[in-house]
C-alpha cells in the first residue's frame, strides 16, 4: 500500500508529497526544490546534504553512516538521495545543497550621508625605544597618535596589546592604527580600506553589506536566508524555543552567528578582503532577533504587557558575540523601540527620511511582522501587526518564497488566467506578491465576494477534497487538480494577514485623528513590499484607497538605514533620538482593535467597509 | 649502595639530602619542612600531594594511579610518601599539604584615604511596566536611576543585561544598582556591603585584601604563595618559560589567575561573603606579574632596552581574565613605570607617602628584585636592582622561606653564637633576615673581612667538603657539620644581593648630584624589608650609613597603596601622574655602573670603601 507524506522543504518554504518508496530528494524534484543531484541518487557525490527537522525517516545507509559523525547523524543531518520518510517531515536544505538560489533583497534606497564613522584610521611612525627612551610599546604608540594627529586615546583594545609589540617591530614602527572613541582597536602594517560590515537581520533573511567606512562606498552585498527558521518560522515559536533551555537559547544564537561569519566571509571573498579588514558591524532587526543574537532574556517579549529587555542602542566586542572580524571591533545595535518593534524600524525610517517630514506619511515594513508608523506633523506612532508567514509563502497550499519558478504577478481577463513566475520559470508554486495579486484580480473579477468567499461560476474554481480551488496553473494531464491554485483557505490566511496590516494603519489614523485618504505619501519597504503590485494591495483592501502616485516603494530601506548608521555617527544619535521620540501603540490594549481588524478582513476599501 | 639526592621544596626554599630508599616524605621531614603526614605513609590518606618539577623519580604505585587522573600524573603530580627519588630533585608542596604556615606580610600603613569608590551603589525602586508605560526593562532600570539619584548612565554590562529582565522581575522592581563611570555593573535585590578587592602580587608571594568600597573598612586580609613559582623563582626564568609557547603561556596565566581565585574565595569566607559580591578589583604588581597575568607580550621585557608592553593602567573585566567576582566588574592594574618597575613600586611609594616629599628621600621595596625610588625635592629617579632571590632564601645552603623554624636573628659575642628562630620552633634553615644578620655580625666579630672572606681563627668556622662554613647551630651529634650555618658560597650570594641594591642607590645619588649622608629617610617596604634588622644592613653595607632615626620600615606598602587605588578613584589618578612623574634609569645604560657595583660588594659603608 503506497501511502503519501507531507515534506515541508526548509528555508525554502515548498510543500512536496513523498510517496512511499520514494526519497527525499525524488520528493524535492517534484516540487520543484532545486536540490543538487550529482550522482543521480546513489549516495555518492554527498552533495544532498539536508538535517531532518521533524518527522520519522528511514535509519541512515552504510553511505551515509560513512560520510557523516555520530554526531551529525544524531542531530540529524543525512543524504536527501539516502532518507525516507516513514510519517510527514520537516527538512532544512543548507545553500550549499541548493540548486536554486533566493531571491534576497539587498538593493534599496542609496546612501545620501556624509561620512562620520565610529572607526578613524591613522598612520604613525615611531621612534623605536632606546636606552634614551624606554616608553612602553602601547604608551609610546598613544603618544605618536597623540603628536602626530592630536587624538587622545586612553584605552587600547587588549586583543590588539596581546600582538602589539610584536606587531610594532615587525612593521618596523609603521603603523596604521584604527581608533574608536579613545579607544585603539586595531593595527596594521599594511594601508587598506578601512571597512565596515552592515546587516540587516530579518526573522526570515540576512541582508549583509561591505562598505568603506571612509566613503561610504558598498563594495559588496549579499542576501541570505535567516538558518533560525529551523526553530520557527515566526518569531514566536522561535522564542518558545529559545525558552525551553539555556542550552537551546545558545544553539539558536549560535546558529545566526555562525550565519552572520559565513555571510561576512562571502561579502569579503566577494570584494577581495578577509574579516579582518572590518572594523565595526551595523546591525538592524526586530526586536526579538536582537535578543536572541545578543543572548538577552525573552520570556517578557511574549508575556504581557511585552517589554524589550533592552531598547536603547547596544554596543560590545564583536568577539563577545563570537562574530569574527578585527579582534577589536565593536558590533552596535540600532535601538529598539517596543517588544515587536525594533531598530530595523528605525533605520528604514531613517534612510527613507520618513522620520523628519511634515505631512501625513505612513512608513510600512511589510514582513512575517509587519512595522507601521504614522508621521503626523512630526509626531511619530508605531504599531506592530502580526500579519504572520502567508507573504513569505507559508501556510499557502501551493506557498513557496520568491525563488525561481515562483509565480509572482496574476492577471484574469474573464475565463483568461495569465501567470508571470520569477526568472520566467516554469510555475512551481506561488509566492506572496503572486497571492495578493491572484485575491486582488480574483475579487475584481467577481470570483471573490467582498467577504472573500469564492464564487463558484468562474470555470477555473473546482472543489478539491472538501476545499474550493481557484486553479492558476492547470495540469496538462485530464483529471488532475491543476500544478497551482488558490483555495479557499490560502483566501482566509491572505485576508487575516491584510487585515492586521489594514487595522494597525486603522489604529493610528484614529489615534491621531485623521482619516486614510488624508495621508500624503505611503512608504513601502521590505523584500515584500518592493515586490507587490500596489493596485492590488489597495484592491485587497491592504493599504488605503489612495492615487498610486501617492506609493513609493523603497527596497531594503532598513538595510540602507543600518548602513547609513554604520559610516555615521550622527545617524547613530539621529536614530537614538528617533527611538524614543516614536509614540509605541500595543494593539493589544486599542478597546476598538478586534472591530476594526473584523472590518479590515472585508475586501475592498476598508471606509466602504464602514458604511 | 646508598647515594644521596638533593631534594629542592617548593615554595618554601628549603633544600634536603634523600638517601636511596627514603621517600620524599621522609626527606621532608628530616628538612623541616612541614608536610602532612595522617596514614603514616602508608599512601592511604593523600594529604601528601605534591608535584614533581624537575629530576627523575620512581614510577607511580597503583595508589597513586587510583587517586590521580592520567593527565595528573603526567603533569608530575605524586603523593610524598610513595615517590621515590632516583637522582636531584625539585618538588613543589602546595599550601594544603603543609603544616607550616608561611609568614607573608599582609600588613603595613594603614589606609589614610578619603574614599572615593570607581562603583557606587543605588538603591532603586521601579514601577512594573504595563499598557500604558511599555518601557523596556534596562531603560527602565536607567531613567529610575537618573531621576531618583541624577547618575547618567548609558550602558549596561552585557552579564547583568542577561539576567536583568528576570531579576527585576524577581525583587519586584526594587533593586541595589553598582554604577561604574557611565555603565551598571551589577544589580542585586538585597542591600549589603560593597566589597572590592585589592592584590600585591608578587614575583613569590600575593597579599590580598577585602574591603568595604565605600567607607574603606578592611574586612579580611590573606598572603599566599604565588604557585607560579612551579615556572621559575625569578621573573627572567618565568618569562623564558611563557616565551616557549602560547600554551605554556596560557598555563603560567592560569595558574595565578586559580591562585587568585582561592585567595579571593578565602578572603570572602573570612569576612562572611561571596565573590560574587564584589564590584571592583585592583592589582599593583611588578611589570612581569603585571604582563604574565593580563596575557601581554613579555619578549621585549627581556631583550634590550627592556621595555613593557604597556604602562599606562589598564582596565578590563575580570571575567575576561577567568576572575570571578561580580560578572560586570573590572579589574583596575596599577600602571608600570619600566620593564623592572611596576605598578607594586607606585603603590609603595603612593602609601608611603615618599612621592611628594620636598626633603631628599630614598624609598626602597626589597625583593626577587629591589626597585628603589630617590625622590629629590619633588623630581623622581628609579632604578630596578637584580638583589636576586638570596633574600628569599634562595641558593642559600639552609636557606628557606621565613616559615616556623628559620633562623631571623643572629648575634655573636665572642665565641658565643645567639639565633632566634621564628616562632622560637627548633631551628630547620635560615631566611634572608638571618643570613643579613649572620653577614654583619661576622663582620663586626672580624670573623669575615671587607672582601667577604671568612677567617679561620673563630671556633665555629670549620672546613666542610672543601667550602668554608660558619656553624650556627651545632649538632649535638660529634662529628657532624651542624644542623645549620653559613657557607663561604652563601656569604658571596649575600655580597652580591646586597651590591646590587648598593649599587642601584649609589648611581641615583650620583645621578642626582646628591650624596648619601643628605638622605633625610629611607623608606624600606615589603616582607624582607619588614623584618630585617636596619643595623645590620648598615653594617654589611646595603643601605648608607645614617642615624637609625632615619629609617622607616614600612612593611607591605605596596599592599596598602593597591587598597588606596581600590577605593578612590583620586589615588589612581594620582598614581597615573606619578607613574608618568618618575625617571628610570637603566642601570645597564649608567657607564659607571660595573665600576660602583665591585665597590659596592665590599661589606661595611660603600663611602669608605671609595678611599
Amino acid at each position: 500500500m503506497t501511502k503519501n507524506y507531507r515534506i515541508d522543504f526548509q528555508p525554502l518554504g515548498r510543500r512536496g508529497e513523498c510517496a512511499t518508496g520514494e526519497s527525499v530528494q525524488e520528493c524535492s524534484l517534484k516540487a520543484g526544490v532545486g536540490m543538487t543531484n550529482i550522482c543521480g541518487g546513489k549516495g555518492k557525490c554527498r552533495s544532498c546534504r539536508l538535517r531532518v527537522l521533524k518527522g520519522c525517516v528511514s535509519e541512515p545507509t552504510s553511505s551515509e553512516r560513512d560520510f557523516f559523525s555520530a554526531q551529525e547523524l544524531e542531530a540529524g543531518w543525512r543524504l536527501g538521495c539516502q532518507v525516507y520518510p516513514l510519517a510527514d517531515c520537516s527538512v532544512y536544505v543548507p545553500p550549499e545543497s541548493m540548486t536554486t538560489p533566493q531571491r534576497t533583497q539587498v538593493e534599496g534606497l542609496e546612501i545620501r550621508v556624509q561620512p562620520d564613522p565610529p572607526v578613524l584610521c591613522y598612520k604613525v611612525d615611531l621612534v623605536a625605544p632606546d636606552l634614551s627612551d624606554l616608553t612602553a610599546d602601547a604608551d609610546r604608540l598613544l603618544q605618536g597618535l597623540l603628536q602626530k594627529h592630536g587624538v587622545a586615546c586612553r584605552k587600547v583594545d587588549e586583543a590588539v596589546l596581546r600582538s602589539l609589540s610584536m606587531d610594532l617591530r615587525d612593521s618596523e614602527w609603521q603603523c596604521h592604527v584604527g581608533v574608536r572613541s579613545d579607544e585603539v582597536i586595531s593595527l596594521r602594517s599594511l594601508p587598506g580600506p578601512n571597512l565596515g560590515l552592515a546587516i540587516d537581520l530579518g526573522t526570515t533573511k540576512i541582508a549583509g553589506y561591505l562598505v568603506d567606512l571612509e566613503n561610504g562606498k558598498r563594495l559588496s552585498s549579499k542576501g541570505m536566508m535567516n538558518p533560525q527558521i529551523s526553530f520557527g518560522e515566526d518569531v514566536i515559536t522561535r522564542i518558545g524555543e529559545a525558552l525551553r533551555s539555556l542550552e537551546k537559547a545558545a544553539e539558536i544564537q549560535k546558529t545566526v552567528v555562525e550565519a552572520l561569519n559565513r555571510l561576512t566571509r562571502e561579502l569579503c571573498d566577494e570584494a577581495g578582503c578577509v574579516p579582518e579588514q572590518i572594523l565595526e558591524a551595523e546591525v538592524g532587526c526586530n526586536t526579538a532577533m536582537h535578543h536572541l543574537l545578543l543572548g538577552l532574556p525573552v520570556k517578557q517579549l511574549i508575556t504581557a504587557p511585552y517589554v524589550p529587555a533592552a531598547s536603547f542602542a547596544i554596543e560590545l566586542k564583536t568577539r563577545d558575540l563570537g562574530l569574527n572580524i578585527a579582534p577589536g571591533a565593536y558590533i552596535h545595535m540600532l535601538p529598539n523601540v517596543a517588544g515587536f518593534v525594533g531598530g530595523d524600524h528605525v533605520a528604514m525610517l531613517l534612510a527613507s527620511e520618513a522620520f523628519d517630514r511634515k505631512e501625513l506619511v505612513l512608513a510600512l515594513d511589510i514582513g512575517t511582522n509587519t512595522e507601521v508608523s504614522l508621521i503626523n506633523e512630526g509626531r511619530i506612532a508605531s504599531v506592530s501587526c502580526a500579519s504572520g508567514p502567508a507573504f513569505e509563502g507559508y501556510q499557502i497550499k501551493y506557498g513557496m518564497r520568491a525563488a525561481r519558478g515562483a509565480i509572482e504577478r496574476v492577471r484574469i481577463n474573464g475565463n483568461s488566467v495569465e501567470c508571470a513566475t520569477i526568472d520566467e520559470a516554469a510555475p512551481v508554486g506561488i509566492c506572496g506578491s503572486g497571492v495578493l495579486d491572484a485575491v486582488a484580480q480574483m475579487y475584481l473579477a467577481g470570483i471573490l465576494d467582498r467577504g472573500g468567499r469564492m464564487i463558484e461560476r468562474h470555470p477555473r474554481v473546482r472543489n478539491v477534497g472538501g476545499d474550493r480551488q481557484f486553479i492558476l496553473c492547470p495540469d496538462e494531464r485530464p483529471g488532475e487538480e491543476g500544478l497551482v491554485g488558490i483555495t479557499q483557505k490560502d483566501i482566509r490566511q491572505l485576508q487575516l494577514a491584510k487585515a492586521a496590516i489594514r487595522a494597525g494603519i486603522q489604529v493610528l489614523l484614529e489615534a491621531s485623528g485623521r482619516s486614510g485618504d488624508e495621508i500624503e505619501e505611503v512608504i513601502i519597504a521590505g523584500a515584500f513590499g518592493t515586490y507587490i503590485d500596489v493596485q492590488s494591495a489597495v484592491t485587497a483592501g491592504m493599504l488605503p484607497k489612495l492615487p498610486l502616485s501617492r506609493f513609493r516603494q523603497v527596497g531594503n530601506a532598513a538595510g540602507m538605514g543600518a548602513q547609513m548608521a554604520l559610516i555615521s555617527s550622527a545617524v547613530r544619535k539621529e536614530a537614538e533620538n528617533l527611538a524614543l521620540r516614536i509614540r509605541y501603540i500595543e494593539l493589544a490594549g486599542s478597546p476598538q482593535f478586534s472591530k476594526i481588524f473584523v472590518r479590515a478582513c472585508y475586501l475592498g476599501d476598508y471606509e466602504e467597509g464602514k458604511g
